[in-house]
Protein backbone atom coordinates (compact mmCIF):
# COMPACT_ATOMS: atom_id res chain seq x y z
CA UNK A 1 0.00 0.00 0.00
CA UNK A 2 1.34 3.17 -1.05
CA UNK A 3 0.34 6.53 0.29
CA UNK A 4 -0.41 9.27 -2.08
CA UNK A 5 -0.84 12.99 -1.48
CA UNK A 6 -3.61 13.06 -0.26
CA UNK A 7 -2.24 12.41 3.00
CA UNK A 8 0.54 14.02 4.70
CA UNK A 9 3.42 11.69 6.00
CA UNK A 10 6.29 12.52 7.78
CA UNK A 11 9.19 9.90 7.17
CA UNK A 12 11.53 10.22 9.68
CA UNK A 13 14.91 8.50 8.92
CA UNK A 14 16.23 8.77 12.66
CA UNK A 15 13.59 6.16 13.46
CA UNK A 16 12.84 4.52 10.14
CA UNK A 17 9.17 4.94 10.21
CA UNK A 18 6.44 7.37 9.20
CA UNK A 19 3.15 9.01 10.24
CA UNK A 20 0.48 9.73 8.11
CA UNK A 21 -2.52 12.05 8.64
CA UNK A 22 -5.77 11.86 5.94
CA UNK A 23 -5.88 15.59 4.72
CA UNK A 24 -8.65 17.27 3.86
CA UNK A 25 -7.29 20.54 2.67
CA UNK A 26 -3.87 22.85 3.17
CA UNK A 27 -5.30 26.00 5.00
CA UNK A 28 -2.10 28.00 5.02
CA UNK A 29 1.27 28.37 3.63
CA UNK A 30 4.07 31.05 4.77
CA UNK A 31 7.69 31.05 4.32
CA UNK A 32 8.68 32.83 7.18
CA UNK A 33 12.34 33.98 8.03
CA UNK A 34 13.11 31.31 10.28
CA UNK A 35 10.94 28.32 8.15
CA UNK A 36 8.23 27.10 5.85
CA UNK A 37 4.92 27.01 8.09
CA UNK A 38 2.20 24.89 6.80
CA UNK A 39 -1.47 24.36 8.09
CA UNK A 40 -3.61 21.80 7.03
CA UNK A 41 -7.40 20.51 7.72
CA UNK A 42 -6.90 16.61 8.32
CA UNK A 43 -9.75 14.09 8.18
CA UNK A 44 -9.71 12.98 11.80
CA UNK A 45 -6.99 15.06 13.80
CA UNK A 46 -8.40 18.61 13.57
CA UNK A 47 -5.40 20.86 12.16
CA UNK A 48 -2.03 19.96 11.44
CA UNK A 49 1.15 22.30 12.00
CA UNK A 50 4.02 21.35 10.16
CA UNK A 51 7.58 23.33 9.99
CA UNK A 52 10.10 22.46 7.16
CA UNK A 53 7.82 19.38 6.73
CA UNK A 54 8.25 18.06 10.12
CA UNK A 55 4.80 17.79 12.05
CA UNK A 56 4.60 20.08 15.05
CA UNK A 57 1.34 19.94 16.55
CA UNK A 58 -2.62 18.21 15.98
CA UNK A 59 -5.72 19.66 17.41
CA UNK A 60 -6.36 16.45 18.98
CA UNK A 61 -3.07 15.20 20.43
CA UNK A 62 -1.04 18.39 21.85
CA UNK A 63 -2.58 18.36 24.73
CA UNK A 64 -0.51 15.61 25.78
CA UNK A 65 3.14 17.17 25.25
CA UNK A 66 1.93 20.63 26.47
CA UNK A 67 0.85 19.14 29.69
CA UNK A 68 3.69 16.45 30.28
CA UNK A 69 6.27 19.86 29.29
CA UNK A 70 4.52 21.96 32.18
CA UNK A 71 2.82 19.96 34.46
CA UNK A 72 6.13 17.05 35.12
CA UNK A 73 8.38 20.24 35.55
CA UNK A 74 5.89 22.85 38.05
CA UNK A 75 4.59 19.98 40.09
CA UNK A 76 8.30 19.12 40.72
CA UNK A 77 9.22 22.69 42.37
CA UNK A 78 7.74 23.62 45.88
CA UNK A 79 6.85 27.21 44.56
CA UNK A 80 7.56 27.84 41.30
CA UNK A 81 6.96 31.66 40.82
CA UNK A 82 9.12 32.88 38.05
CA UNK A 83 8.81 30.69 34.64
CA UNK A 84 10.69 30.83 31.19
CA UNK A 85 9.85 29.00 27.96
CA UNK A 86 13.01 28.78 25.40
CA UNK A 87 10.60 28.12 22.20
CA UNK A 88 6.79 27.35 22.38
CA UNK A 89 5.69 29.78 20.01
CA UNK A 90 2.27 27.81 19.72
CA UNK A 91 1.62 28.90 23.21
CA UNK A 92 0.40 25.98 24.53
CA UNK A 93 2.90 25.33 27.27
CA UNK A 94 2.35 28.78 28.50
CA UNK A 95 -1.15 28.28 28.35
CA UNK A 96 -0.25 24.98 30.94
CA UNK A 97 2.24 26.57 32.89
CA UNK A 98 -0.38 30.06 33.85
CA UNK A 99 -3.19 27.34 34.70
CA UNK A 100 -0.25 27.35 38.11
CA UNK A 101 -1.72 30.46 40.85
CA UNK A 102 1.92 30.40 41.79
CA UNK A 103 3.31 31.78 38.77
CA UNK A 104 3.61 35.46 38.54
CA UNK A 105 5.54 36.07 35.16
CA UNK A 106 6.15 33.61 32.42
CA UNK A 107 8.55 34.85 30.07
CA UNK A 108 8.13 33.18 26.22
CA UNK A 109 11.21 33.59 23.77
CA UNK A 110 10.94 32.19 20.46
CA UNK A 111 12.57 33.13 17.55
CA UNK A 112 9.99 33.27 15.06
CA UNK A 113 7.34 35.38 15.48
CA UNK A 114 5.03 33.84 12.72
CA UNK A 115 4.56 30.90 14.52
CA UNK A 116 2.88 32.50 17.44
CA UNK A 117 0.35 34.82 14.59
CA UNK A 118 -0.35 31.72 12.47
CA UNK A 119 -1.20 29.82 15.72
CA UNK A 120 -3.98 32.43 16.90
CA UNK A 121 -5.49 31.96 13.71
CA UNK A 122 -5.51 28.60 13.49
CA UNK A 123 -5.29 27.31 16.58
CA UNK A 124 -7.04 30.09 19.25
CA UNK A 125 -7.22 27.60 21.72
CA UNK A 126 -3.72 27.56 22.32
CA UNK A 127 -3.38 31.17 22.76
CA UNK A 128 -6.43 31.84 25.23
CA UNK A 129 -4.17 32.53 28.42
CA UNK A 130 -1.67 34.77 25.59
CA UNK A 131 -3.46 38.04 26.85
CA UNK A 132 -2.53 37.12 30.48
CA UNK A 133 -1.01 39.78 32.82
CA UNK A 134 1.39 37.39 33.79
CA UNK A 135 2.80 36.33 30.20
CA UNK A 136 5.30 37.97 28.51
CA UNK A 137 5.58 37.43 24.63
CA UNK A 138 9.36 38.00 23.47
CA UNK A 139 10.28 36.90 19.71
CA UNK A 140 14.42 36.72 19.75
CA UNK A 141 17.08 34.25 19.77
CA UNK A 142 16.54 32.25 22.93
CA UNK A 143 20.11 31.50 23.17
CA UNK A 144 20.97 34.90 22.95
CA UNK A 145 18.27 35.50 25.79
CA UNK A 146 19.54 33.11 28.39
CA UNK A 147 22.91 34.44 27.83
CA UNK A 148 21.84 38.01 28.73
CA UNK A 149 19.69 36.97 31.66
CA UNK A 150 20.88 37.83 35.30
CA UNK A 151 21.85 34.67 37.49
CA UNK A 152 18.75 32.63 39.52
CA UNK A 153 16.00 34.62 37.77
CA UNK A 154 13.73 31.71 36.65
CA UNK A 155 12.57 28.61 38.92
CA UNK A 156 11.66 26.66 35.90
CA UNK A 157 13.31 26.76 32.87
CA UNK A 158 11.15 25.46 30.02
CA UNK A 159 13.22 24.02 26.51
CA UNK A 160 9.69 23.51 24.34
CA UNK A 161 12.44 23.40 20.93
CA UNK A 162 12.03 20.83 17.88
CA UNK A 163 14.59 18.50 16.62
CA UNK A 164 17.92 19.02 17.52
CA UNK A 165 18.80 19.92 13.93
CA UNK A 166 20.43 23.02 12.22
CA UNK A 167 19.93 26.12 14.47
CA UNK A 168 18.00 24.05 17.62
CA UNK A 169 21.29 21.53 18.04
CA UNK A 170 22.47 24.39 20.34
CA UNK A 171 19.81 23.61 22.58
CA UNK A 172 20.54 20.39 23.47
CA UNK A 173 24.14 21.55 24.32
CA UNK A 174 26.31 21.75 27.62
CA UNK A 175 26.75 25.00 26.57
CA UNK A 176 23.26 26.13 26.99
CA UNK A 177 22.70 24.31 29.44
CA UNK A 178 25.36 25.79 31.90
CA UNK A 179 23.69 29.23 30.95
CA UNK A 180 20.27 27.93 32.15
CA UNK A 181 21.37 26.29 35.19
CA UNK A 182 23.34 29.73 35.73
CA UNK A 183 19.96 31.22 35.73
CA UNK A 184 17.83 28.95 37.51
CA UNK A 185 17.34 29.34 41.14
CA UNK A 186 18.65 27.09 43.83
CA UNK A 187 15.70 24.06 43.79
CA UNK A 188 14.89 24.87 40.47
CA UNK A 189 13.86 22.42 37.46
CA UNK A 190 14.75 22.53 33.48
CA UNK A 191 12.81 20.72 31.26
CA UNK A 192 13.76 19.55 27.77
CA UNK A 193 11.69 17.93 25.27
CA UNK A 194 13.80 14.83 24.63
CA UNK A 195 12.58 13.09 21.64
CA UNK A 196 11.28 9.12 21.06
CA UNK A 197 12.48 6.90 23.93
CA UNK A 198 11.95 3.82 21.43
CA UNK A 199 14.88 4.86 19.17
CA UNK A 200 16.93 7.64 20.54
CA UNK A 201 17.64 7.03 24.05
CA UNK A 202 21.57 7.82 22.71
CA UNK A 203 20.21 10.96 22.13
CA UNK A 204 18.53 10.72 25.69
CA UNK A 205 21.61 9.76 27.77
CA UNK A 206 24.03 12.67 26.05
CA UNK A 207 21.29 15.32 26.88
CA UNK A 208 21.15 14.00 30.50
CA UNK A 209 25.12 13.79 30.75
CA UNK A 210 25.06 17.49 29.32
CA UNK A 211 22.55 18.69 32.15
CA UNK A 212 24.85 17.04 34.73
CA UNK A 213 27.92 18.62 33.53
CA UNK A 214 26.18 21.73 33.48
CA UNK A 215 26.07 21.89 37.18
CA UNK A 216 22.76 20.08 37.70
CA UNK A 217 22.25 17.65 40.67
CA UNK A 218 19.63 15.13 39.34
CA UNK A 219 17.82 14.10 36.03
CA UNK A 220 14.90 12.17 35.38
CA UNK A 221 13.20 11.56 32.08
CA UNK A 222 9.19 10.89 31.83
CA UNK A 223 8.26 9.37 28.69
CA UNK A 224 4.56 9.66 26.99
CA UNK A 225 2.51 8.26 24.18
CA UNK A 226 2.62 11.31 21.19
CA UNK A 227 0.68 10.23 18.15
CA UNK A 228 2.06 12.61 15.64
CA UNK A 229 5.37 12.40 16.39
CA UNK A 230 7.75 9.76 15.14
CA UNK A 231 7.68 6.52 16.90
CA UNK A 232 4.20 7.83 18.31
CA UNK A 233 6.19 8.01 21.68
CA UNK A 234 7.99 10.94 23.41
CA UNK A 235 9.97 11.55 26.50
CA UNK A 236 10.70 15.11 28.49
CA UNK A 237 13.49 14.94 30.64
CA UNK A 238 13.95 17.22 33.86
CA UNK A 239 16.81 18.66 35.64
CA UNK A 240 16.90 19.27 39.08
CA UNK A 241 19.13 22.18 40.40
CA UNK A 242 19.12 21.22 44.23
CA UNK A 243 16.46 19.19 43.71
CA UNK A 244 16.14 15.58 43.58
CA UNK A 245 12.65 15.45 41.70
CA UNK A 246 11.44 12.84 43.67
CA UNK A 247 8.75 14.34 45.44
CA UNK A 248 5.97 15.70 43.21
CA UNK A 249 3.43 18.25 44.50
CA UNK A 250 -0.11 16.87 43.83
CA UNK A 251 -1.76 19.16 41.36
CA UNK A 252 -4.24 21.60 43.01
CA UNK A 253 -7.97 20.88 42.26
CA UNK A 254 -9.07 23.70 40.46
CA UNK A 255 -5.66 22.93 37.62
CA UNK A 256 -7.83 21.08 35.36
CA UNK A 257 -5.80 18.51 32.83
CA UNK A 258 -6.80 16.01 29.90
CA UNK A 259 -3.71 13.65 30.58
CA UNK A 260 -1.15 14.59 33.52
CA UNK A 261 -2.54 12.82 36.81
CA UNK A 262 -0.09 13.36 39.86
CA UNK A 263 -0.72 9.51 39.94
CA UNK A 264 0.97 8.96 36.77
CA UNK A 265 3.78 11.63 37.99
CA UNK A 266 4.89 9.58 40.83
CA UNK A 267 4.29 6.07 38.24
CA UNK A 268 7.03 8.03 36.31
CA UNK A 269 9.44 8.43 38.41
CA UNK A 270 10.02 4.30 38.44
CA UNK A 271 11.93 3.92 35.25
CA UNK A 272 10.60 1.66 32.57
CA UNK A 273 13.59 -0.67 33.33
CA UNK A 274 14.21 -0.95 29.42
CA UNK A 275 15.34 2.74 29.83
CA UNK A 276 16.66 2.39 32.93
CA UNK A 277 19.41 -0.04 31.39
CA UNK A 278 20.07 2.47 28.48
CA UNK A 279 20.15 5.14 31.28
CA UNK A 280 21.91 4.31 33.97
CA UNK A 281 25.95 3.68 33.85
CA UNK B 1 5.56 13.86 0.97
CA UNK B 2 4.19 10.41 -0.67
CA UNK B 3 5.25 7.10 0.28
CA UNK B 4 6.46 4.34 -2.19
CA UNK B 5 6.44 0.59 -1.52
CA UNK B 6 9.91 0.98 -0.19
CA UNK B 7 7.30 1.05 2.65
CA UNK B 8 5.30 -0.64 4.64
CA UNK B 9 2.13 1.53 5.07
CA UNK B 10 -0.82 0.79 7.13
CA UNK B 11 -3.69 3.54 7.12
CA UNK B 12 -6.76 2.72 9.28
CA UNK B 13 -10.20 4.38 8.18
CA UNK B 14 -10.92 4.58 11.88
CA UNK B 15 -8.42 6.67 13.04
CA UNK B 16 -7.45 8.39 9.71
CA UNK B 17 -3.47 7.64 10.33
CA UNK B 18 -1.29 5.58 8.54
CA UNK B 19 1.71 4.14 10.00
CA UNK B 20 4.82 3.14 8.06
CA UNK B 21 8.27 1.29 8.47
CA UNK B 22 10.57 1.62 6.30
CA UNK B 23 11.73 -1.93 4.76
CA UNK B 24 14.79 -4.06 3.85
CA UNK B 25 12.93 -7.12 1.95
CA UNK B 26 10.10 -9.18 2.19
CA UNK B 27 11.20 -12.34 4.12
CA UNK B 28 7.45 -14.39 4.20
CA UNK B 29 4.35 -14.43 2.48
CA UNK B 30 1.60 -17.21 2.75
CA UNK B 31 -1.97 -17.76 2.37
CA UNK B 32 -3.17 -19.52 5.95
CA UNK B 33 -6.93 -21.03 5.94
CA UNK B 34 -8.02 -17.84 7.84
CA UNK B 35 -5.33 -14.65 6.20
CA UNK B 36 -2.87 -13.42 4.64
CA UNK B 37 0.45 -13.50 6.73
CA UNK B 38 3.62 -11.44 5.61
CA UNK B 39 6.53 -11.05 7.50
CA UNK B 40 8.99 -7.63 6.34
CA UNK B 41 12.35 -7.03 7.82
CA UNK B 42 12.27 -3.26 8.28
CA UNK B 43 14.97 -0.93 8.49
CA UNK B 44 14.95 -0.10 12.11
CA UNK B 45 11.90 -2.51 13.68
CA UNK B 46 13.02 -5.75 13.48
CA UNK B 47 10.73 -7.66 11.81
CA UNK B 48 7.52 -7.12 11.39
CA UNK B 49 4.56 -9.26 11.46
CA UNK B 50 0.98 -8.22 8.98
CA UNK B 51 -2.26 -10.15 8.52
CA UNK B 52 -4.13 -8.84 6.17
CA UNK B 53 -2.76 -5.73 5.84
CA UNK B 54 -2.86 -4.83 9.13
CA UNK B 55 0.66 -4.93 11.52
CA UNK B 56 0.30 -7.47 14.26
CA UNK B 57 3.53 -7.24 15.53
CA UNK B 58 7.50 -5.49 15.53
CA UNK B 59 10.33 -7.32 17.06
CA UNK B 60 11.23 -3.95 18.58
CA UNK B 61 7.74 -2.63 20.03
CA UNK B 62 5.55 -5.87 20.96
CA UNK B 63 7.30 -6.53 24.18
CA UNK B 64 4.85 -3.69 25.61
CA UNK B 65 1.33 -4.89 24.27
CA UNK B 66 2.61 -8.28 25.41
CA UNK B 67 3.55 -7.19 28.85
CA UNK B 68 0.62 -4.90 29.33
CA UNK B 69 -1.46 -7.68 28.43
CA UNK B 70 -0.76 -10.06 30.20
CA UNK B 71 0.84 -8.73 34.08
CA UNK B 72 -1.47 -5.99 34.45
CA UNK B 73 -3.87 -9.04 34.75
CA UNK B 74 -1.92 -11.41 36.25
CA UNK B 75 -0.76 -8.75 38.78
CA UNK B 76 -4.57 -7.75 39.56
CA UNK B 77 -5.19 -11.11 40.76
CA UNK B 78 -4.23 -12.69 44.25
CA UNK B 79 -2.60 -15.87 43.08
CA UNK B 80 -3.30 -16.75 39.98
CA UNK B 81 -2.83 -20.34 38.71
CA UNK B 82 -5.04 -21.41 35.57
CA UNK B 83 -4.98 -18.76 32.57
CA UNK B 84 -6.58 -19.13 29.27
CA UNK B 85 -5.19 -17.22 26.19
CA UNK B 86 -8.07 -16.86 23.31
CA UNK B 87 -6.20 -15.44 20.11
CA UNK B 88 -2.14 -14.60 20.88
CA UNK B 89 -0.70 -17.20 18.39
CA UNK B 90 2.06 -15.07 18.35
CA UNK B 91 2.75 -16.50 21.89
CA UNK B 92 4.39 -13.42 22.92
CA UNK B 93 1.12 -13.01 25.78
CA UNK B 94 2.05 -16.79 26.83
CA UNK B 95 5.73 -15.89 27.41
CA UNK B 96 5.05 -13.13 29.76
CA UNK B 97 2.18 -15.15 31.73
CA UNK B 98 4.29 -18.01 32.32
CA UNK B 99 6.93 -15.84 34.00
CA UNK B 100 4.36 -15.96 37.14
CA UNK B 101 5.71 -19.24 39.64
CA UNK B 102 1.88 -19.29 40.60
CA UNK B 103 0.68 -20.09 37.12
CA UNK B 104 0.46 -24.10 37.57
CA UNK B 105 -1.73 -24.47 33.23
CA UNK B 106 -2.21 -21.84 30.47
CA UNK B 107 -3.83 -23.15 27.46
CA UNK B 108 -3.88 -20.83 24.35
CA UNK B 109 -6.50 -20.80 21.94
CA UNK B 110 -5.64 -19.65 18.47
CA UNK B 111 -7.71 -20.57 15.66
CA UNK B 112 -4.98 -20.53 12.99
CA UNK B 113 -2.01 -22.88 13.78
CA UNK B 114 0.28 -20.79 10.51
CA UNK B 115 0.15 -17.93 12.79
CA UNK B 116 2.35 -19.88 15.80
CA UNK B 117 4.33 -21.54 13.30
CA UNK B 118 5.68 -18.53 11.73
CA UNK B 119 6.62 -16.94 14.44
CA UNK B 120 8.31 -19.57 15.63
CA UNK B 121 10.08 -19.37 12.04
CA UNK B 122 10.67 -15.49 12.56
CA UNK B 123 9.67 -14.37 16.00
CA UNK B 124 11.73 -17.63 17.95
CA UNK B 125 12.26 -14.84 21.71
CA UNK B 126 8.08 -15.14 21.68
CA UNK B 127 8.07 -18.96 21.37
CA UNK B 128 10.70 -19.70 24.19
CA UNK B 129 7.79 -20.63 26.43
CA UNK B 130 5.92 -22.63 24.37
CA UNK B 131 7.80 -26.24 24.89
CA UNK B 132 7.19 -24.59 29.08
CA UNK B 133 5.18 -28.03 30.77
CA UNK B 134 2.24 -25.49 32.17
CA UNK B 135 2.04 -24.53 28.39
CA UNK B 136 -1.15 -25.80 25.99
CA UNK B 137 -1.72 -25.07 22.72
CA UNK B 138 -4.84 -25.55 21.17
CA UNK B 139 -5.56 -24.73 18.04
CA UNK B 140 -9.37 -24.30 16.95
CA UNK B 141 -12.42 -21.69 17.48
CA UNK B 142 -11.89 -19.87 20.64
CA UNK B 143 -15.27 -18.72 21.21
CA UNK B 144 -16.16 -22.26 20.76
CA UNK B 145 -13.47 -23.64 23.17
CA UNK B 146 -15.30 -21.24 25.78
CA UNK B 147 -18.50 -22.38 25.62
CA UNK B 148 -17.42 -26.06 25.66
CA UNK B 149 -15.24 -25.28 29.22
CA UNK B 150 -17.06 -26.14 32.16
CA UNK B 151 -18.01 -23.50 34.95
CA UNK B 152 -15.31 -21.46 36.77
CA UNK B 153 -12.08 -23.63 35.38
CA UNK B 154 -10.24 -20.16 35.09
CA UNK B 155 -8.38 -17.14 37.15
CA UNK B 156 -7.41 -15.26 34.13
CA UNK B 157 -8.93 -14.77 30.89
CA UNK B 158 -6.88 -12.96 28.28
CA UNK B 159 -8.30 -12.11 24.77
CA UNK B 160 -4.99 -11.29 22.70
CA UNK B 161 -7.50 -10.45 19.07
CA UNK B 162 -7.16 -8.80 15.87
CA UNK B 163 -8.85 -5.64 15.64
CA UNK B 164 -13.13 -6.03 15.60
CA UNK B 165 -13.33 -6.60 12.50
CA UNK B 166 -14.98 -9.80 10.68
CA UNK B 167 -15.03 -13.37 12.95
CA UNK B 168 -13.05 -11.31 15.52
CA UNK B 169 -15.74 -8.72 16.01
CA UNK B 170 -17.56 -11.30 18.55
CA UNK B 171 -14.42 -11.47 20.49
CA UNK B 172 -16.11 -7.77 21.70
CA UNK B 173 -19.81 -8.45 22.82
CA UNK B 174 -21.81 -9.53 25.34
CA UNK B 175 -22.36 -13.23 24.51
CA UNK B 176 -18.44 -13.94 24.36
CA UNK B 177 -18.14 -11.85 27.72
CA UNK B 178 -20.81 -13.77 29.42
CA UNK B 179 -19.18 -17.11 28.31
CA UNK B 180 -16.05 -16.05 29.73
CA UNK B 181 -17.43 -14.78 32.88
CA UNK B 182 -19.24 -18.03 33.18
CA UNK B 183 -15.89 -20.14 33.28
CA UNK B 184 -13.72 -17.37 35.51
CA UNK B 185 -13.80 -18.41 39.27
CA UNK B 186 -14.42 -15.34 41.97
CA UNK B 187 -12.07 -12.96 42.30
CA UNK B 188 -10.60 -13.73 38.79
CA UNK B 189 -9.96 -11.30 35.86
CA UNK B 190 -10.64 -10.69 32.30
CA UNK B 191 -8.60 -8.50 29.64
CA UNK B 192 -8.95 -7.65 26.30
CA UNK B 193 -6.84 -5.84 24.06
CA UNK B 194 -9.28 -1.97 23.25
CA UNK B 195 -7.58 -0.17 20.94
CA UNK B 196 -6.78 2.99 20.24
CA UNK B 197 -7.81 5.52 23.85
CA UNK B 198 -7.14 7.96 21.62
CA UNK B 199 -9.60 7.49 18.43
CA UNK B 200 -11.87 4.82 19.64
CA UNK B 201 -12.98 5.61 23.20
CA UNK B 202 -16.60 4.68 22.29
CA UNK B 203 -15.70 1.33 21.55
CA UNK B 204 -14.14 0.94 24.77
CA UNK B 205 -17.13 2.38 26.69
CA UNK B 206 -18.98 -0.27 24.84
CA UNK B 207 -16.58 -3.36 25.95
CA UNK B 208 -16.85 -1.60 29.29
CA UNK B 209 -20.61 -1.90 29.48
CA UNK B 210 -20.48 -5.22 27.71
CA UNK B 211 -18.31 -6.75 30.45
CA UNK B 212 -20.69 -5.44 32.81
CA UNK B 213 -23.72 -6.41 31.46
CA UNK B 214 -21.85 -10.22 31.34
CA UNK B 215 -21.80 -9.87 35.03
CA UNK B 216 -18.12 -8.42 35.95
CA UNK B 217 -18.85 -6.23 39.04
CA UNK B 218 -15.77 -3.59 37.77
CA UNK B 219 -13.64 -2.37 34.43
CA UNK B 220 -10.49 -0.32 34.36
CA UNK B 221 -8.61 0.41 30.99
CA UNK B 222 -4.96 0.95 31.18
CA UNK B 223 -3.34 2.87 28.14
CA UNK B 224 -0.20 2.38 26.80
CA UNK B 225 2.21 3.70 23.93
CA UNK B 226 2.19 1.57 20.80
CA UNK B 227 4.12 2.13 18.34
CA UNK B 228 3.21 -0.18 15.57
CA UNK B 229 -0.44 0.03 15.80
CA UNK B 230 -2.87 3.28 14.58
CA UNK B 231 -2.47 6.52 16.50
CA UNK B 232 0.49 4.86 18.09
CA UNK B 233 -1.13 3.98 21.55
CA UNK B 234 -2.90 1.44 22.10
CA UNK B 235 -5.16 0.14 25.61
CA UNK B 236 -6.34 -3.03 27.30
CA UNK B 237 -9.52 -3.33 28.93
CA UNK B 238 -9.50 -5.23 32.49
CA UNK B 239 -12.58 -6.90 34.05
CA UNK B 240 -12.86 -8.34 37.55
CA UNK B 241 -15.37 -11.16 38.87
CA UNK B 242 -16.08 -10.17 42.36
CA UNK B 243 -12.29 -7.95 42.11
CA UNK B 244 -12.45 -4.16 42.15
CA UNK B 245 -9.17 -4.11 40.50
CA UNK B 246 -7.41 -1.35 42.92
CA UNK B 247 -5.13 -3.63 44.42
CA UNK B 248 -2.34 -5.09 42.42
CA UNK B 249 0.33 -6.68 43.44
CA UNK B 250 4.46 -6.07 43.83
CA UNK B 251 5.68 -7.90 40.73
CA UNK B 252 7.95 -10.47 42.23
CA UNK B 253 11.49 -9.20 42.26
CA UNK B 254 12.01 -12.47 40.10
CA UNK B 255 9.72 -11.21 37.10
CA UNK B 256 12.29 -9.48 34.45
CA UNK B 257 9.90 -6.83 32.55
CA UNK B 258 10.82 -3.90 30.45
CA UNK B 259 8.16 -1.77 30.55
CA UNK B 260 5.69 -2.97 33.36
CA UNK B 261 6.23 -1.68 36.26
CA UNK B 262 4.14 -1.92 39.55
CA UNK B 263 4.54 1.74 39.95
CA UNK B 264 3.46 2.51 36.43
CA UNK B 265 0.09 -0.04 37.21
CA UNK B 266 -0.73 1.89 40.33
CA UNK B 267 -0.37 4.94 38.58
CA UNK B 268 -2.19 4.19 35.99
CA UNK B 269 -4.93 3.48 38.40
CA UNK B 270 -6.27 6.68 38.30
CA UNK B 271 -7.89 7.06 34.56
CA UNK B 272 -6.56 9.56 32.16
CA UNK B 273 -8.83 12.65 32.54
CA UNK B 274 -9.96 12.60 29.03
CA UNK B 275 -10.64 9.01 29.44
CA UNK B 276 -12.25 9.45 32.70
CA UNK B 277 -14.71 11.90 31.24
CA UNK B 278 -15.35 9.67 28.04
CA UNK B 279 -15.86 6.34 30.20
CA UNK B 280 -17.57 7.03 32.75
CA UNK B 281 -21.29 8.76 33.35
Amino acid sequence: MTLDDSWFSEPYDVTGSAFSLKLKAKVHDEQSEFQHIEIFETETYGRLMVFDGCVMLTTLDNFIYHEMMSHTALQSHADPKEVLIIGGGDCGTLREVLKHDSVTHCVQVDIDERVTRVTEEFFPELCESNNDPRAELLFEDGIKYVADCDNAQFDVVIIDSTDPVGQAARLFGTAFYTDCQRITRSGGILVAQSESPLKQLDLIKSMSNNMKAAGYSNTHTFEFPQSCYPTGWWSCTLAGKDNDLQKPRDLHKDITTKYYTSASHKGGLTLRPFMKTALED
